[in-house]
């Protein structure tokens, strides 16, 4: 018996597959208003425009790439529904899709995940089986999961359905602006930067795309130097959302689009989420204040620059701020 | 020598004069966006729209009347600048106009005030001239500094321009959601609510104007029930935008259009504010979770309602939010 099913091929996503994207999951997701700081801008010397992903529904850019895996599926495979394995973001927007369309959702998590995320995900309909908290026990327990379900595995970014659909997030950013001369995200496993890149070599090839990464979990930046892949062993970081590894169709664009990637320190990183929410008023998570921590970090870069950031979510312990 | 200007006489704002507003304003405010939350609408059985007044650049729905006040007036007047007593959002929102128009600001306010308070109004260029907390000493010094200064004075709500000004919120708000049965707003000084009766008693007559305000500070719902403005001794509430009382003006408003006032107890605004800042993810003061924590203690008054909430501002010090 076959349980694991073979690993997907290299499929880059194409900018067609982007805007294919972008219609699909246009009645699922919202169009997220940007945000300006006159404040923020004096502080930085740049035009500023920040993109609030953190207003979806589950309050991250992650809907986008669920949406569009979730609505992209055939009515056969539908009817089994859809599996990951995720402890974040991923986890609880896979979820929400999957009960848009009506259709299952197997999460595994480990059992020493928040208990809140673990509720966010049932809310949505996600059923969770937990595994125990080690590399092994979660393949062997995500194989048997999909072994009994026939779920479709939804990978959390090394996936073309996803990046196409994260793409559609620097689309929106690009036509609510009116052109930029550079794009700043944060990058964990690459997904949301390997969307910016698909949609902005097309659609604004003289935008630049610039990754932004705690130094406490700096495998993107460490790559991109060394122009190979390396794997961080489990970094640490208030940057929850960014501790996953780069995957060879994320490298495949980090390296080949990619501009520049900066780094932040953990205060850094504190210090950029708390101006957030101060003038911008909006609720980000740690991941979601890099970028804003490598601008003021790296100004004269910056200076006199339209720069989209993309705020990536707003999901954080209310009761456990970083700062308190 | 008279130090006191004349007291301006009961002036009711029109329709007439919102429409100026909207257009005089235009250039200096943000056209606030309007959030929606699935959850939040389970939550209550009702169509949520909150209007985000904390994304104006100084956080506060109030640079609406401040604006229209400053940029109304005449050259000779302008030159002289503006004056104003307010410890809160009024005073730095006065400021952030009068700066963006180049004219002075004279701002009277307690030396017992908040530091980080001062520091906004001073960063919009706001003159501060301290009194004791008394309102004794409040009035002297202001009316020292508008014989010192010539400044015109803009109250907090008690003004026509001012009144003229926030309608404009509730006209944008109707525009962008197609129709609404219900607005809710907090209720302190009346202002907003104010406006709203101004703008939504023509713009659209078949939605009611609900005011919330907080148990602790209920001088507007003890005057509604009454039939006479009756005010409050020093009322001390986690919604501290809300401690000020009724004016001849705006009780004009809340009598003659107001359908109802809702209050909340301490714990509910709380509540209702973390609520926000968790499915909404705005930074929203404790003020602006009044409606909210009104709206979830009369749900049958709002289920099945397409209902406004107007999110007033978003200036909280994080190092000491109500819940920690």
């Amino acid at each position: 018996m076959t349980i694991h099913p073979p690993a997907p091929a290299l499929t880059i996503p194409s900018y067609a597959d982007m805007l294919a994207a972008a219609d699909r999951i246009a009645p699922h997701i919202r169009r997220t208003p940007v945000r300006v700081s006159d404040y923020l801008n004096r502080l930085t010397g740049a035009d500023l425009f920040f993109k609030c992903e953190m207003f979806q529904e589950p309050g991250a850019f992650k809907l986008r790439g669920a949406a569009n895996a979730v609505f992209g599926l055939s009515e056969a495979q539908a009817s089994k529904g859809v599996a990951t394995h995720s402890s974040g973001n991923h986890a609880s927007c896979l979820s929400y899709a999957a009960m848009l369309r009506g259709i299952p959702c197997h999460v595994v998590m480990p059992r020493t995940a928040p208990q809140a995320k673990k509720d966010t995900v049932r809310r949505y309909g996600g059923v969770i089986t937990e595994c125990e908290p080690s590399t092994t026990s979660r393949e062997a327990t995500f194989a048997e999961v999909q072994a009994a379900t026939g779920g479709d595995f939804v990978h959390p970014y090394n996936d073309p359905r996803v990046i196409a659909g994260q793409g559609t997030c620097s689309k929106e950013l690009v036509e609510q602006t009116g052109g930029l001369d550079a794009v700043v995200a944060p990058i964990g496993g690459g997904g949301m930067i390997s969307g910016a890149c698909l949609t902005l070599a097309t659609l604004a090839p003289t935008c630049k795309v610039i990754a932004a990464e705690p130094e406490q979990a700096d495998d993107a930046c460490r790559s991109f130097r060394a122009g190979r892949l390396i794997a961080d062993d489990a970094p640490e970081t208030v940057a929850d959302g960014l501790k996953v590894p780069l995957k060879d169709l994320t490298w495949h664009f980090v390296r080949n689009h990619v501009s520049e990637i900066y780094t932040a320190s953990e205060d850094e990183i504190v210090n950029a989420m708390k101006l957030i929410w101060k003038h911008l008023r909006v609720v980000a998570e740690p991941s979601s204040a890099v970028p804003l921590a490598t601008i003021l970090k790296n100004r004269n870069a910056f200076a006199g620059k339209r720069v989209g950031v993309i705020l990536t979510g707003g999901n954080v312990d209310l009761d456990k701020l970083p700062w308190t």
